[in-house]
């Protein structure tokens, strides 16, 4: 379950929302049911007392979902296929829109939560997960471990923490207020920007870029070598030699690089992965392959050598790519679909056999194999 | 090949068959034609001596197929596709089914080998195997490795091995008979319960609980983020805001984890492995997901977020699960299937596109972009 | 960006290509149009001063693409749809083919570029990029680090790098040549041949042994347990029993494993993966698997247990094979097909759902559930 803040440490609903980030969000918290509605406006809550608005703020030790939350945390409605589940709620307030709040406030067998009102409670309750996680954690000093190796030539700027196990190679940067986890290996001149979180067991080749606030999982492995190999018959019958990766792998800012993904070394070029580009874990992003901006990419994808794909894409899970194509931009592929042609106008695509209960499936996939002769019997039919 | 037991360390094969766990299974050991079998009981060998049974027993160094086991090893027959085979061993020893056994000493073609009669041959290969397995390991004392790095407050118990390159964060807790391979890191407050062994390079991060007996491979992580985002426009066009995830990782009793498997921790609650489930290989299991007791996994699957699977579920390789569905205890998906919706009912569900020769696919699968117009063309010539 | 070689390091084209291995290849160097062509045949190079022949020799840094190389480096033409490209480029000297030299010549509008004539430039850029990735590595000396365990009797021939918080256990053998990255882990028993590179974290379970010339990259776990169990009612209902594994992996000379590849171990004989075998990332191969001589597997591919694949097969990304299956020699595997029988026959096979615009796929996919359905009335009408 998740950890709770301890009592000593929990906020009053009010001071954390003003904690939070919210910019782009018009927050409002509501008591009351419908003709004694009490309402504070938080962009005002700094210069007025909560308690003066006549609104008791509760401490918030934690988020939990509609179901699980307890008395001493905070929820949120967001997804409408939810929302039978509000009455039962037994949260100390629960994030909702101006419409919810409002059939909230007429409806008397709704809870007496304190609702904060907000049009997107999606995002509200990200920044509070952010809040929380933040919150949680202890804030470590700025240390190289004695057991971790940083060659002599190497920069390692102020406020950076290096685990024990690492090894950062020669010429390799990183920069300030970056934590490497336990075990991560930075290859000889490859750079981490300032701001990134890499969790223990990352590994980075040399000649490999990272932005920005990134965030990189475990057994993630940046810069291994592409797949690139010249038939060459004085190896031996079907023999193949090696054809030696000399790219690199450029990564932008806000980049979120899930566990176990791979992303290979260009061949002659580099492998671009562009800003603000999310990627899910077991994901495998060949040599030579561009990410637009924004472009997020579920689990267990893979995409083959030199395809690009456009800015705000998404590609559901264990989507495969081929290679040498380009998406545009604003393209959705399908979970479980195979991209074997380019596409180039925005909209979402789709290419999975649907399941059936087996002996379904074996009777109708026996027909597969003649769909082109009965296409022929049914076109004889139509000229009789 | 499999090591073999050094001749001095070899036990006889009725001590070897008394020292295995033979729970559940009625053994006895036979040798001789029709006419004259011999037979000894295994209850009964603790008490009586083999040799005075009239069975001359031969030493057992190692198991081996029925194809490849030597004069020293014993092998079984368990899969009927292999019994032509039988004539050919040279085994010591074959464990056979009652049935198998009569045939055997009925036909004088038969090899000499003695015959082990166990209603469930499979199954005692396994628990063989086991002490086999455990039998060419040594026994290692308990020790922290001096390269190992264990915070001060982690709770280190008794009978622990902690390899070197391992790390225990704070408040963890590693419980007595767990073995830690080289280079695993055990997040802040994470426990790992007894009798467990993590090969090499496992990690988990904070806040991930694993139960007793878990073999969990090298390259696993546990507890890493899962993929939630909430579109933020104030960071950009397209952007994404991350969700935090609170949550953590449950993992039951015997449950095994494959290599280079990873499975997120929660969002707002946990995700959760029951007892016994199996995990193969390179498994993704996405954040929220629940899985019944008993249920086994194959390699490459991955499974999307918030997915609840039953217990007692096979689920083969590289099927892929959408996210927020439910699937029944006792449902068994194929290899390749992309489950899409949720499942009601036990039995066996398949969706895989039949492969062929590749003109012949390319043939058939240009009638697929077709199919509803053919259907519609087929119903006009039904009204005609 | 690919690293350039510092000018004082970059060598004289003539004398780059005398230091290339240019077995099989018949190259010579030419300039000038029809009419005016000088040719300098790099057999001869040696003995002849390039001066000497007439034309003068660029250094050259760094190998690019046709669009991207510039004036101090070489790139080449082999994909015939880049022939477009020729005119453009800025590069020192281009490979071409005989027959592209000839129109290079013949043409005004072509750029100055010496050409590499040769009638594989592909095999011939495969090697330069080998050439130049050496150049750009410092050699290193033989050392063990002093963050690196490695057990009293493991052998570590003379000439090997052992790399920082490596684990070499007790009997393991470490051939001349070869390099094991930060945190490898070589398990017991287990044998690295001569020559091989093994990158960071890469981890050998007990009794895996690989031959020479081997690049495995980094997550890559080889020897990691089989999954395999047996139905075992003691442990409770629908429990599984573990199955030991007892075999091992044996990989052969001028083998590459890509990155958090995983290759398990076998159950009672070993896993074995052929000479000259080239694995891409994030491949799973089951136990028991057995992969002819130069088969090329790309990305994602999983390959269930007990499978038999022939030698000089590809197999494209995120293919999958079911178990017990035999595939000969010379079978072409499409990107994202299942292959659920065996293939007796040399060929290319394919079985891919074909994608399409969502709603066109949701109208056609409709129509799947009922093909068995579709025959039947189709049949119907032709009897009629």
């Amino acid at each position: 379950m998740p950890v709770l803040l301890d009592t000593a440490r929990a906020p009053a609903l009010d001071a954390l929302l003003a904690s939070v980030n919210t910019q782009g969000l018009d927050l409002r918290i509501e008591s009351g049911k419908a003709g004694d509605v009490r309402s504070l406006d938080l962009a005002e809550a700094a210069a007025t007392s909560a308690a003066s608005a006549g609104v008791p703020m509760p401490q918030i030790r934690g988020i939990g979902t509609l179901a699980s939350a307890g008395p001493e945390e905070i929820t949120f409605l967001s997804n409408p296929r939810y929302q039978a589940q509000l009455a039962g709620t037994r949260a100390a307030a629960v994030i909702v829109t101006p419409d919810v709040a409002q059939a909230m406030a007429a409806n008397a067998e709704m809870p007496a939560a304190l609702r904060v009102v907000c049009a997107h409670p999606y995002l509200l309750y990200a920044r509070l997960a952010q809040w929380f996680d933040a919150a949680r954690r202890p804030e470590l000093p700025a240390s190289v471990h004695a057991l971790a190796v940083v060659a002599a030539d190497a920069v390692i700027e102020d406020d950076v923490r290096i685990g024990p196990h690492c090894v950062v190679e020669a010429g390799a940067r990183i920069s300030r207020g970056t934590t490497l986890g336990p075990g991560c290996v930075i290859g000889a001149g490859s750079t981490v920007g300032p701001d990134c979180m890499l969790h223990a067991r990352v590994t980075l080749y040399d000649n490999v870029h990272i932005g920005a606030r990134a965030i990189v999982h475990s057994g993630a492995v940046l810069g291994a070598d592409g797949f690139g190999f010249a038939p060459d018959p004085t190896l031996g019958k079907g023999a193949w030699g090696k054809i030696a990766q000399l790219g690199g792998v450029r990564v932008g800012d806000d980049v979120e690089i899930g566990a176990n993904t791979t992303i290979d070394r260009g061949a002659l070029e580099d492998t671009v992965i562009g800003d603000g580009v999310k990627l899910d874990n077991q994901i495998m992003i060949a040599h030579n392959v561009r990410i637009g901006a924004h472009t997020a990419i579920a689990a267990c994808v893979g995409i083959a050598g030199s395809t690009v794909i456009g800015s705000r894409c998404t590609i559901a899970g264990a989507a495969m790519l081929s290679g040498h194509l380009t998406l545009a931009d604003d393209v959705h592929v399908s979970g479980g679909t195979a991209v074997t042609s380019s596409i180039t106008q925005p909209g979402r695509y789709t290419g999975v056999y649907p399941y059936a209960e087996h002996g379904q499936w074996q009777r109708n996939a026996a027909v597969i194999q003649q769909l082109s002769q009965l296409r022929r019997r049914l076109r004889a039919l139509e000229k009789d």
